[in-house]
């Protein structure tokens, strides 16, 4: 197997399972009980919490513990339900859950994205309106794996800020951020990034399914979507998933320690697959060629069928995928690459290399072998 | 460790534990992607919901997989959301989770219990209005263990539904049920419950934490609370938690298997707890002898404070609750206690046995002799 969908899913790193394994069967307590193993179990907890928000330069109170980045993105635009609909913004080329949640809790409009899938400030600039309550861009394009200049738009929503308090204008403006793709990748700092609202994804840093978590900075006040026994102070109700957090936090932990090293060899082996797939010239690389996380290699060849390039890619057992897994196998035309200018044509045959733990220089060459002779056939095919 | 909290917390099942090994770190893709692998993973995840499905008597694309029984409970409960605040029954004593979300979806109304926390039917017959939209009752209560009646509930539900028939009114009224409690150890089928929508919990049947769902019967249309990439129907968004899911049908599966011979063992352990403690005539039994769950022990010492036992029992390694552990940590009294007409001084010398899969002949014996033991040295403190 080659696989090349870390942007999908990842495996579970052997540390983390191997930190979540006491939490099972032996310190399996509710962290609520009274008693001090389970009280032992609230600490492992708390710890790991910590540990999560310390990869961000956060801390763990300020960490809401969801039961993955979709939950998280709820809770996160669920802080400015309002009475009449919020204006809301955000980037054109958001993960399908950030334009369902912007719909949902408010009046959401869309921040253009250059043909490179990075957003056009000037854009946001001018569609800032004295009600907008929430900014949402992403930290990296899901398809793209642009990264997005978050410093330049807090910056902006800071000139907002300043504006409406030299009016006496009390409507607070967020900046909430997904940071699913990037996060363990880059070195990421919710200070110096400047936003308000972080959503962080386990399953894409080598952690487990199923836990996800929304950092807060102290000027939001969340409002829970689910509330039951005030778990999560009051934000998150229900039992906590204690093996999930512990894992999610050795995972990130790990990353972490190796975040500069990882970093340089995933670019080293993208830049050769590049290198080899350059070789056929009908081959046209997407997204920004400077900023773009290190793992991301999007692609298209016009006028082919991705959707026939991953079933044959499949069969010499390379996986791939054609733009984000979420809505790749409900047969929807990616919203985020018409957002940024392609052809029907393009989309079409566009796809996304995503490497990660499971790369190395071998199966990165036998992967770019594989995919020029299967792209090569499809042409012929094509022509014949 | 003797461990008399089940009711809490249950430690995963070895063989859940399992099941669970391959989804992490080799059958790890997301079931959303196009490619071979994954797709076994989504049949792999479709096939374990129709196995939770089974237990009930229900179909797998009917529940709606969610990340625990509080976000069950909030999803039921979202599906009555209305222009105006909908009318709500809840019984005395649900968990907490189902007060909270009675409260944010609707306005509420408390069906009485018994002293021994049955719901009194004819309290319901009198509180159901033309405008009740919702019923929740629990299948048994998690202070008490008090087995409700479920069926006769649905009946005069029925009556009602009948009722508006014949009137021409089209406005629904559903039950809900939340089944944490005797999930695992009662026959539960839920056309023969006469149940709209049941609530099911991983946690509490030696699956993993973090894991519930939401069976819905036809007559539902449930509104998502998490919008996103459009998993579960659309229903609950989020990239679904394999390994999560494929635990928790293990252990439904497994628990299916003996329900019958474990329930019979549990009551035997559960009488013989209750005969030894007997030789304490302060010692009073709560709950209701006739339908109370095989596994429950609730008990009280009017007069000694529960908290100071808990601790006493702690430092023999005897794990017991007072009350549910949800609301414990907060040292808050309990509402379904009240409700049911317990004293004070009851409600505080109140105490949760909950066996299990960990309880055996001899750690029961043994507990019991540590029990009669803390609460004379207790009482004799007392009247010092």
């Amino acid at each position: 197997m080659i696989y090349l969908d870390h942007a999908a899913a990842t495996p579970l790193s052997p540390k983390a399972k191997q930190a979540m394994e006491p939490y099972w069967s032996e310190q399996f307590f509710n962290p609520s009980s009274p008693y001090l193993p389970a009280v032992a179990v609230r600490e492992a907890y708390e710890s790991a919490k910590n540990t999560i928000a310390r990869a961000i330069g956060g801390k763990g109170v300020d960490l809401t513990i969801t039961s993955g980045a979709t939950e998280s993105i709820a809770l996160a635009f669920a802080a400015i339900e309002s009475v009449e609909p919020a204006h809301i913004l955000v980037s054109a080329v958001e993960h399908p859950a950030v334009f369902a949640n912007a719909a949902k809790f408010g009046s959401a409009e869309t921040i253009k994205a250059d043909r490179t899938g990075r957003i056009i400030l000037d854009d946001l600039a001018a569609k800032i309106t004295p009600k907008t309550r929430l900014v949402s861009v992403c930290l990296a394009s899901s398809e793209l794996g642009t990264i997005q200049p978050i410093s330049e738009v807090a910056n902006l929503i800071k000139l907002e800020r300043r504006r409406r308090l030299s009016l006496g204008d009390k409507t607070p403006i967020w900046l909430h951020s997904d940071a699913s793709q990037g996060f363990g990748l880059m070195d990421i700092k919710v200070a110096r990034l400047g936003v308000d609202l972080l959503t962080l994804n386990s399953a894409k840093v080598y952690g487990p399914k199923g836990v996800g978590a929304l950092w807060a900075g102290h000027s939001v006040r969340l409002r829970p979507l689910i509330v039951g026994g005030g778990q999560e102070m009051g934000i998150r109700s229900g039992t906590e998933n204690i093996p999930g957090v512990i894992g999610f936090a050795k995972a990130i932990e790990e990353s972490s320690k190796h975040i500069h090293s990882e970093r340089k060899r995933l670019q080293a082996l993208r830049d050769l697959l590049r290198s080899q797939l350059s070789q056929n010239p009908s081959i046209q690389f997407l997204g920004n060629p400077k900023t773009t996380l290190a793992n991301f290699l999007p692609i298209t060849i016009p006028g082919l069928d991705a959707e026939r390039i991953i079933f044959k890619l499949e069969q010499q057992s390379v996986y791939a995928s054609a733009g984000a897994a979420c809505s790749a196998s409900k047969g929807v035309k990616s919203r985020a690459l018409e957002a940024i200018g392609l052809s029907d044509a393009e989309i079409a045959g566009s796809l996304r290399f995503s490497l990660g733990k499971l790369s190395d220089t071998n199966n990165t060459k036998e992967a770019a072998r594989i995919i020029l002779e299967v792209i090569a056939s499809e042409q012929e095919r094509q022509s014949a």
